[in-house]
């Protein structure tokens, strides 16, 4: 790749200083950092920083804004370990988000252990140590909003396209094996199950394989068996097509997949696993063949008439990116709102109610839903569907979760009391497809014009860092993160090798933000395009572990490495930290006062990195927990010494355990 | 200093990659690459970027954002020059704030024309060219909210402290030259005109001399001699203090500056001239002495105990940072709304129509206005604020200005329809602080618990493009940059030297930004606080010209740069790009269709350097319009290239004419 020559050689230091990660004092809003977080407005908030002995800091002083103004501080130097020193500070959560940051002072002319020069003036943001003066967009923040639920955290998420999973054993078939339904939709083409999915075309949508709720339930086994908890399903509504995002009634669910009955039954057989299910809303549009949408078209005076944006009625009305057969709803109508997102009898207060107990709600288009020229309501929007499911968790004991489909930066739209969280699209998907594309890749960049680009870990690492350090960090813990979907080409089909799909795996597992598989993906299920990405999962090949059929490798390592997240709290609740930062290697560290977890991630092979664990805090034994691809690695003892190898691409994990526990409060 | 290598040595080429800047494509949002800018929503904006002949780009995107969601389209390359191709493109303003940024695609391995590599794949942002993905916050943003009154952008503010400006003829005083009013307010401690005010303490609000809106008529030939046409006025209104934040009332002007008439004469004689004069207004607090505090203290069932937060009436409520005699409003109340903010006979409209017919306000404290806990309403204030004015705008034809303090990120409170503009501290006043600050300047770092600190240019130039490209260009053109204020040390304390105050001070002329002088400041007054810096002027030493006491340089390179502000339109209304980043020197282009504007900021001696002026579109005849302090330059012709040269810091301004029109729209 042509980019500049300082990011085609490894650098371990960070953007704008060159004191290497190691020796940076660090702060995160994991609980190593953040002991006492707050849960509600006015609760007190103990803050830390931990600075290396290898670091000079002559002072360190912490900025707040509380009602707009700024606030400040010095911390206090509170403890001591081998490694270096504790500081603290205490401030309150005085307002809904509270940003803070850190300045760290030092001597003119100071150096590192290692020689580094020290900026005598440097800022600690949640996007790294930064000698120059930045906006507040970057800052930490603390959150007293509400919490999102607390399994959330912990949750791994197994993507359903529903037509495509499965096909339930009382499901009727024709002879040549296609789906046969007692009442086949004018729009639906029956296909037999190991038909390909076209890629391309208005055909997309029409291409009916029978895929049914109780398909689901027969094949929670392979779900559970992955370490995967919580079942995401796309629409379940009846529609005028195949990805039912067109739907033609959020009344009842649609016959073809078992109808309402066989989603309550769905729900009941996951709950008794104790796993979770979340459903899938378009709260911009509807299809043109809802039944709201035809009212309104027949009667100009009627109340539905107002929850679309004629421009010249019935004819001309607003619709998702001009596409007429999804008409745009008009979220200013107080009737639309009170039977779509408003109180119990809403669409999205009902399917979280018994006899659907469904465990929360992906937003379709969530970016531009209740947005239309100067019309703004999408926080709005956003708050009354998280007082409706807040009312409903009151009922049912039941918390649940509210997930944004977002395609670009979500920041601005995550940091009130609305969604939970988005599907992290720009702060994950995009710069680990940037980072592990295959060299040879063409595929278009994600709805951009142009083939997705191949970058170095330089400056995946920036975005990674940067966009994400715009998200408070509760909204990006309660993000999906997925490495595809529904709506884009396979994994493996962008990385091209099953050694990048490991790579991009562990990442998966252990990046913050809740891991998203999309079905078909432990498999190393190829697709072009996100129609093309919706196969019909291949049964016979998983009963039979038939490797001609699927990579066993991915699905074995796809449980191993999820199996891992679940075991780690580290992985699910541990801060973030970016120990090197390389041309073809990322080494970070999720903190956590149960034991720290180091990741390797290799794109292709690299010289051996060598990384002095001395200087992190309170480091004791060092384990491998598993290496996947081409990563190996050697642990050398005395001051702790890790040495990370990649003769190909893959990835390594470590727990680091600590040797005493972290200094406790003062 | 100790920064890190790459910093202390010049760089030339922008963070992020190699390409030198004037090799590297460019878009602002000045009229030569927003020909057709966008007025009311609904418009149609065209858009253009040149890319230097020296830069391969094989393609080139657009990528914006309509109701929240992604657009993207191909440019055309629509005009050539020598110096490259214009490329263009057209959008709609289909929202108020439309975000926007190309894509420049480049081949692999390709070179400019200088050998530097270029990446195969970067953005274009308001804060330049970065060759990895980037949040949406640094978008270039087209704006159809309301525009700014059109005066603004060709306005330059002279701030005045009433008290310490000017007593008029007929002021009394008393044998010792103290100002003797009819009736001395218990908390003023009268004093002499030249008395030095105290820099620290209880005191400094109560020492009282005199100065009154008469005086500032009879000084009126001094300010418009300087250039600046519009005076900023803080707080008129009684108080219990010298500089009037703590408001006893907002229904009659100060009787200790002459009252209500004095307040019509003046703004009578400002028009007179064609100059206009903004007043402040304290929308978050009032004083402790204020009438609806006193009642509201009295009566807690008056309405006026609804207009504060009281935590125990009438002994606990809460203030301005904890300082009991600032209580602090609740703007929920809607009768305070009514009498501060909304409609006609509020203090908002009082002020802006006949009998006074002010020309705006400055809003202090705006980064609080409205935020208390929970409650966030700074939106909403600002927005009906902006509503009142409008209102009496329709009344009078006068547009009036508001424009909000605001000491950090006040990005997220400027892109909406309220403030137009901010106090532009953070994008204005501390990069420049730090960059000219004394280098053994031991002063406080306006607020934060540190000495100033002493930055390169590459730093600072860092915060001047990131931080400035998060506000909508309209935004900062209407902002007010200040090199030093009443809350703030004075400019030549700060950077300790007359040369280096003549960089600042062309920084002032020419950065994008209303021009703000604290009065004193073109004297070369010194000041160690604000409090300090409130110096009476010295109308003796000024109308002799006594060089002993204040600096004539500095008041003629002031009436200089300021004039070259108001005869070139560039500086007022162009677009910004810049030329060279280093250590000790920055060189920017204000881009406009009637000619450049090129600036050479020189904050030491540092060595030549050479631009090659043939890669900027069309460029003619270079002249210099002046240099100060130790700055000088050779203007070679041939292929036009520019050295700068200084032997101290100074700076250099040059017009760069158009050798033909730049290429019309297709």
């Amino acid at each position: 790749m042509p980019l500049h020559s300082s990011s085609t050689s490894p650098v371990s230091f960070a953007e704008g200083t060159e004191v290497p990660l190691l020796e940076q004092p660090h702060h995160d809003s994991g609980p190593a950092f953040l002991p006492l977080a707050p849960r509600r407005l006015g609760d007190l908030a103990r803050v830390r920083v931990h600075v290396p002995a290898a670091y000079p800091a002559s002072g360190l002083a912490m900025r707040w804004i509380i009602d707009g103004e700024i606030r400040t501080a010095e911390l206090e130097r509170v403890a001591e370990d081998p490694a270096g020193a504790w500081w603290e500070a205490e401030l309150v959560a005085a307002n809904p988000l509270v940003p803070y940051r850190f300045c760290v002072l030092a001597k003119e002319g100071a150096r590192t252990a290692s020689g580094a020069p020290v900026p005598a003036y440097a800022w600690l943001t949640a996007a790294g140590l930064v000698p120059w003066d930045v906006s507040d967009v970057t800052d930490f923040r603390l959150v007293a909003h509400e919490p999102a639920p607390e399994w959330v955290a912990d949750a791994i998420v197994y993507q359903i396209f529903p037509d495509r999973f499965a096909r339930s054993a009382q499901s009727p078939t024709d002879a040549d094996g296609r789906p046969a339904p007692a009442e086949l939709p004018e729009w639906a083409l029956p296909r037999a199950w190991d038909e390909e999915p076209a890629a391309h075309g208005e055909i997309t949508g029409r291409q009916y394989y029978g895929g049914d709720l109780d398909g689901i339930i027969e094949r929670l086994d392979h779900i559970a068996g992955l370490g995967a908890d919580t079942i995401y399903l796309t629409p379940v509504f009846p529609a005028g097509s195949v990805h039912r995002y067109d739907a033609s009634t959020f009344d009842q669910v649609d016959p073809l997949l078992g109808g309402d009955e066989a989603l309550v039954r769905l729900v009941k057989a996951v709950h008794a696993r104790g796993m979770r299910l979340v459903l899938d809303l378009t709260t911009n549009h509807t299809g043109d063949t809802h039944e709201w949408f035809r009212t309104a078209c027949a009667d100009a005076d009627s109340p539905e008439a107002g929850f679309y944006l004629f421009e010249d009625h019935p004819h001309r009305y607003v619709s998702w990116l001009d596409v007429a057969s999804l008409p745009k709803l008009d979220l200013r109508s107080a009737e639309l709102r009170s039977r779509l997102t408003r109180g119990p009898k809403s669409v999205v207060g009902r399917y979280v109610a018994p006899p659907f107990n469904a465990d929360g709600w992906r937003i379709d288009v969530a970016n531009m839903t209740g947005r239309h020229g100067a019309v703004d309501l999408t926080h709005e929007v956003a708050r009354e569907i998280r007082g409706t499911l807040r009312d409903a968790a009151a009922a049912t004991a039941r918390e649940t979760w509210l997930v944004a489909e977002h395609g670009h930066d979500a920041s601005g739209d995550l940091a009130g009391d609305g969604w939970h969280g988005t599907m992290n699209y720009t702060g994950f998907t995009r710069p680990l497809w940037a980072w592990l594309a295959d060299p040879e890749s063409t595929l278009n960049w994600l709805g951009l014009p142009m083939a997705l680009p191949k970058l170095p870990g330089s400056s995946v690492a920036r975005t990674l860092r940067s966009y994400n350090a715009q998200l408070p960090w509760p909204s990006r813990l309660h993000s999906q993160n997925q490495l595809s979907s529904h709506d884009t080409p396979r994994t493996r089909t962008v990385v091209g090798t099953r050694e990048r799909q490991l790579t991009a795996l562990a990442a998966l597992a252990a990046l913050p933000g809740v891991p998203t598989v999309f079905a078909g993906d432990e498999l190393g299920a190829e697709g072009l395009t996100g129609e093309h990405s919706r196969i019909p999962m291949p049964w016979t090949a998983i009963e039979d572990r038939d490797g001609s059929v699927i990579d066993l490798e991915v699905l074995e390592e796809t449980e191993a490495l999820l199996g891992l997240r679940r075991a780690e709290i580290a992985l699910r609740r541990g801060g973030l930290r970016w120990l090197h930062i390389g041309h073809d290697a990322l080494v970070l560290l999720r903190t956590h006062p149960d034991g720290d977890v180091l990741v390797h991630l290799a794109r292709s092979a690299h010289e051996e990195i060598t990384l002095d664990l001395s200087t992190l805090p309170d480091v004791g034994a060092v384990d491998v927990l598993r290496s996947v691809g081409g990563a190996s690695s050697q642990v050398d003892s005395g001051p702790p010494e890790l040495r990370l190898r990649a003769d190909e691409a893959g990835a390594s994990l470590f727990r680091l355990s600590h040797s005493a526990a972290t200094p406790s409060l003062a």
